[in-house]
């Protein structure tokens, strides 16, 4: 697999309105984007800091993947997932890392937020982090 | 504060030696560093993806913080931290986060893996996600 950079981290947190201003006020980094991806029943804001975005996710739905870790997380927002940049493409990535015994969650590539191309690796293969593989169908 | 990239992403698991093979031979990154930091009870090793670090975290005593983050989320790894890398000195991006009412963990800096100036700021304050601050002291 060729990863390029870490293209985004995921955020949980509660309330995107209590969580902007500590990243705008405190932390100095601007949100460029709110946006609200119904497939996954979250609203984001994205910052970015160098290379990388921060992806702060509030969820829509109590059924929201993001409402689940927050509930298994004592009802606190925390580091939820790492998305790596792929440069072959996300499809081959996930063949590739099958092939290799990965658990995925995601047996092909959806549209994530950004219209980006991603797929999630499954926890219990990756030793605990949930980590998302992503890629720019524009880029190429 | 300014803040230039991010300079590494805390990934808890609860062996490295189960890690380590998983990104390198998943997802292609190769790990350049294994250290011992006494100070937080932790053995870390580190990957360069792009301009960011991964640092993998297990924990060398049941009282470190990484020990106490696996049994809180149920004996599992995850995300731990995020460490963001400060322009003009951590000591200052401390005063300034403290003087907007942020909770620190710690009132100054201190020395982390390779050698970087470290802090942390308090999860209370952050909607969440246990956040770093640091500089590289042979930078200036």
């Amino acid at each position: 697999m060729n990863i390029s950079h870490i293209e985004h981290v995921g955020i949980a947190v509660t309330s995107l309105e209590e969580a902007i201003p500590f990243y705008e006020n405190v932390l100095g980094v601007k949100c460029f984007a709110i946006e609200e991806v119904a497939d996954q029943k979250v609203k984001t804001a994205f910052f970015k800091v160098g290379q990388t975005k921060i992806e702060l996710l509030e969820a829509t739905a109590e059924d929201s993947a993001i409402a689940k870790y927050i509930a298994s997380n004592g009802g606190r927002g925390g580091i939820q997932h790492i998305a790596f940049a792929v440069e072959d493409g996300v499809a081959n990535a996930l063949a590739e890392a099958e092939g290799k015994g990965v658990r995925l969650i995601d047996k092909a590539p959806r549209k994530g937020a950004e219209g980006l191309n991603i797929a999630f690796l499954h926890p219990k293969s990756t030793c605990g982090a949930l980590v998302e593989l992503c890629e720019d169908p524009n880029k190429k």
